[in-house]
């Protein structure tokens, strides 16, 4: 088990610890000498590795994406730590708990998917319905559906975080569309369950929470929109109209231009989903800002995603 | 009875109606001959009017914010329409109907009235039930609430649109607080009543909506903050963080500081407060823009407090 | 032939001229009398004409989007220049010049397109080629392509208008790939040719231009990215990298969040084609106002697209 | 005495000296072993401080907010400085100057409040007159007025400063209002004496310059409206639309939203303070920059507060 | 003597006054019968004219910026009023005050005049007094300086305006120099004497505020750059240095990028420099703004310059 | 020659190697023993260095600017690396390869230039002609338009940077002239010849790159208005229009105020030549970003002048 984390390790401390490769090369020093360079990782952060004597072996067996297990020294190097590595070889799957390098979420899976497809089962629109049914039904969406956070750091940052969104909002919607009756509640399913399937490609989450290349160069809403319509035209007759309706949902659910969104929501339930879905994402990063403890009785951390802290109340209330 | 709107003259046009005394003013012609110069309005807008002749009984009867029934002609003068009078009296209160002059709710404003009263009456913390009920048992506060707009042009403007818009905001806080547990439902519910309290005096509703000058000068966030603090200081050892926290509710539900919030929202209720209010006020917004038929089967109206048209999606859906 | 223009009309002045019918409707007078209310337009405006007596058979025979021939005289009604029409028929396809109600490109359409079809087959690249090919081979596109504006209102926003800009576009693309060769000139002239295809349906330019309901749900960018992403899967062996990098051309080409674009350029091709779809957009805006002769010798009319008016420098330059 | 401040610290370094405690706990090693661990602070910064072995005692006696003497080692800990404790006992009064903790003006505060007394005794409208000396009166806010910072760093970010910066407010603001004889001194002067009295209680100024809670929720501006406005009510016959005067002048003095004011200015008296407001504390940021030696003989240090640095005109005017 | 104003006229009125001619052309009708056009202004706006009979005669004899007496007749054309003239003749100087068509200040310009030249002699540095004189007694530059306004609509628009402006600048300056005693002076005052140099030539104020073509190309910042630069140049020995901070002063002064600054200021003289000057600009908008007669007792007219309206202080604190 | 890079150093490193001198002083430690302080510098960076012992002579011979040979040791101080010198002497010229300290263009410069003289040759416009002439003829001007980088940090920032940016631009410049021929190509060559002259004394980059004085407080759109200006007047009949428009290209390049333009382009040529000075710069950052080897195969470094990253296209094309 992993001893030692990355965020936590001292100068000129001896460890024996597990990590994640991130990168490897070999380089050589200015004498023409060559060592092995790692970039090492776990949730808590990232570390740069040498290893000067023997590494042939390990530099044959590791490759990025491995996790190894390591027996090194902490050093300075050009004013930063660095690990001096001794003794390095594969780590066995039964030594690795994959959360020591990927947070996730604890609920229960399993049991949040299936409210994912008794939501979509909801759905009386008979098109809409078989729309939502061929992505979930899809074996290797369900897959990367069951695992995806919803962010990389803006909000429901760790696995299982896209799901726990999703199903707060198929409740909220469902709320919203009795309070207001106006309102189509199969569309709003329709947008919560489909408006993040693009995050399941835009992200990489196997090992670490990142952005694949696609993801950089189109992001979600594009990515879902392709995927989207695709299961759109195989489902037989579905209306031509109706389908322009689902891509709005999904092209303008970030309610402005600055946030990506290359259309404003000019329908209702877009523009009620945007505020959904906004207030959902908000509010579970004011959860993670609070869930931190600063030592600072009433302050959160900072949340990035909000740009402040937000106030403990309990602790601002019950003072004298 | 109201026989001719404004917005429907038509130049050379007779007509006999009723109107509302916006101003009234003795002026010269350049020959030095005196007329009464009118300001006269009705709920579809303004038109200026001039009598030439046998005004003087009239310019001693009529003031401003009286209504009074016109025989006129419609002429244009300097190229826009005007009134010129031939006979006007007082018009009698049983001739007037005020929804001709001033938009109202088409709810039961007793029957909404009293499901305020409700929702106060089941916040469970005793110093904000105090405090609420404070503000609503005052008789002067409650017969403006009854009859409040929520504002001149943007959303709810009409009377009795405060009203239903806090009403709808209750029931809306009260579902987030069962789908989101920790959240504090008496301060949601707190802040939806009270949000808008300083609305009573910073609009002039009585016959036609308009902003005071107080209002101008301070806005309606300000103005609530002295009548709500005040009524805090008023129930017995309402604890001083308690009053904080309501205070930030009330200055920070704008959400941003160029909508007019000194503070931003760095409580969790404060932040969801903030977006069910406006959430309820930009639906408010779209349903005002949807209702008024523009002859274009898909679109709405132009929506100012939106900047953009709704899609009508039945019109949209059901085509082939 | 057209003999006066909506833009020339003076009230009270007898007409007989050829009008396309933007709106029809049936209404009733106040006294309950029906009368037949049109919309009228021409390349210069639109206006409201009423016909009073022996409509029937008229509403009857006329539809929207026809056009007609009408007899009428010019009325003020509420401060606006109206129809009084009395006579109406059907206008004979010959007695109608479309270019009376769409402006249209002064330029060889047939020469204009056979140089796309050159610019497309000078791409080297085969999937590119087979891609670009594909599309431009569709008769249904090809049809719309070569008459399509570019623009409703800010640039080309004439008949033929997009097929100018993108064979601008193309040459300009060429010498740039020329200038910097570090530049994949296939890629720029892949984006040159299918950057707008999205435009061919987001506007309808019949018989004026206007945007289409589903323009306004998605926008062009989001409209191509179907039509093209489909061209590739048709594609065999399309690689997938290099089909999302097409697709980040096109999501990326208005080059700024606020302008529409989900993602800014990170491929410098894309950064590139930004640069020369906004300068050759913007450059003929200028053209189009200097254009304009406004009585004022050295300024353009004022541009919308551009914000400003231009400056005639031969005319500034001539000056002693 | 101090002998050795924060930012002067070098590794290794063996050192005595006093300290503010800005946070103790007790925490466990992996081990399980306990230390103390303490949060030290000076007017140059602040530094983590652990004591190993025989704190219990100190952890006993030791209290935030407490000076403390102590006598540590300063070592590198996850490459940050940081004190290992020897030893260390509450400092005795007599021990501290308190400006080693926090910066203070060099002016005399006493003269500075008579001054400020004597410029409310000039205010010749007797409501405005009794309004200023009954704040100015109240002991509470007068003990306050002549320590508070006027900022935590933007500007005046000393003890006194405040002070300082409305004595030089109401000067200017005598001077403008001879200089603009249609601006009411009265009303300047009561703008300048009370725009920031809600920084009494908005920072916290004891032993550092922080922000309170309260400050945080609220902010100067809406804490003082509450202060400002009682003192008014207890005023006898103060004019109602003189109140919402001052309370426009106490609202709008930021000039504008973004800036956290909730109204624009729409009085001359406010416009005008306005600018003398921040002219002064723009100024007086400039001012501190440039007593900053930065070793750069022609640029002061960076003002955040103005985002830039300003030119020392006295050394680049003298340069042959 | 000009009897009817543009902004006065009514239809079907008959009138006889003179006119300022801002175009002549003589155009065809549709029958190809030409007619005479002109543009006529004065100080309340402008309005088309047309003369149909035996206009050859004035066709030849008037052109453009003459002054005019002309009969005609109001009438409505395209729904705008429009003038038939029915007479026309070149006016004698002596029927025409300039100030029918430009406004301008009330004060004494020849005794402004030589304050500024008192202001200009108070200047201690001698280079800066040699600059600032050789400016003012340029006969060319001290005619400009007498007649200009000081912008077209902001602030001080009308003639002699910029003098006030200037003037009220010096002493404002003065004040402010005494008050901060770390400013200097002759910087200060060259800066109010020469910021606005470049707005003689920016302007034309012959016989109405318009820019010149100049002036649209280059603006005041740059046209008095290169005015005073080569007055500096002028001066034996001016100091380098010095030249740069002059410089630096004009073209810093609208403090801020999007006002057309290309520098923000850096010393700061610059910096109190932009605040005096906006602060003077501003509050002569809220007074001309004031000094109109709205009708609304307690309101100003709109300031564009401001984008709001005034409360009339006195008449709402007089209110019971 | 050097040997080591200041980027490069590690802690406890004993070095020898050449610096550049950026400040030099003499301190006193606590204990009143006085040492030399250096701040040194090369291509990679900067770095304190501390001579305890034997200084005097060092201290004597060495000054600001100039290169010196170092003996050292790398240490830490208050955690960031330090040289503890102990031995230095002056370097002599042939030591020292400019280039260690200053990055230069891989081009010919002699050849880059005469291209430039020759794109001058080609300008058709005599007075234009004589005008670019004048400027490139003036020996001290021509010495620095060889060596100028194009900016500090932004694009071309090396050595004759500004060199190759102006012959791409020339370069550019004739091909957009051939496909837009409305441009005039004089023109275009002008401004791309002088857009940039002000950088010539706006930068300093005789040992590193950074602002002169007088660079930051005028920038070098102002710094090189004045030159040109000045050229132009000395040009016998140079036409005041023509000066006008000059300027105006000068003035408005950066296209936006916000950019430091105090004017918008309003002339086609201004408008395509911002488009093209964009674009170039934009690209050159690119390109600059691909050429760092960061380790990442498809991504380039951060490039802070675009605000990302770019995708390496070979790289991602590549991949199965």
């Amino acid at each position: 088990m992993k001893t030692a984390f990355i965020s936590d390790l001292n100068s000129e401390q001896n460890i024996t610890s597990f990590f994640l490769v991130c990168e490897k090369e070999i380089r050589n020093t200015r004498e023409g000498k060559p060592y092995l360079r790692l970039e090492l990782g776990d949730r808590s952060g990232t570390i740069e590795a040498r290893m000067w004597d023997q590494f042939e072996g390990a530099a044959k067996d590791i490759n990025r994406d491995d996790f190894i297990k390591v027996q090194a020294r902490v050093e300075l190097y050009r004013n930063r730590p660095q690990l001096a590595v001794m003794q390095v070889r594969l780590a066995k799957p039964e030594e690795i708990d994959i959360a020591d390098f990927l947070p996730a979420t604890k609920a229960d899976v399993a049991k949040l998917y299936s409210q994912l497809l008794e939501f979509a089962a909801s759905i009386s629109n008979p098109y809409l319905k078989k729309l939502v049914a061929s992505i979930l039904d899809d074996p290797s969406i369900a897959a990367k559906y069951k695992r995806a956070p919803a962010a990389k750091v803006m909000h429901h940052a760790y696995l299982g975080g896209l799901l726990e969104h999703v199903i707060s909002l198929c409740g909220f919607a469902k709320l919203s569309a009795a309070h207001y009756p106006e309102l189509d509640l199969d569309l709003l399913l329709t947008a919560a369950i489909l408006h993040d399937v693009g995050k399941l490609d835009e992200l990489c989450y196997d090992r670490s929470i990142s952005y694949t290349v696609e993801g950089q160069l189109l992001g979600h809403i594009v990515m879902e929109l392709e995927t989207v319509s695709k299961a759109m035209d195989a489902v037989p007759d579905f209306p031509a109209n109706l389908k322009t309706v689902v891509q709005h949902l999904l092209v303008s659910h970030h309610g402005q231009y600055e946030f990506g969104s290359p259309k404003l929501p000019i329908i209702r339930e877009a523009l009620v989903f945007h505020y959904l879905d906004d207030l959902d994402s908000k509010l579970a990063a004011a959860r993670a800002a609070l869930a931190i403890d600063t030592g600072e009785p009433e302050w959160s951390a900072y949340s990035s995603a909000l740009g402040r802290k937000f106030l403990r109340l309990d602790q601002f209330l019950k003072k004298p």
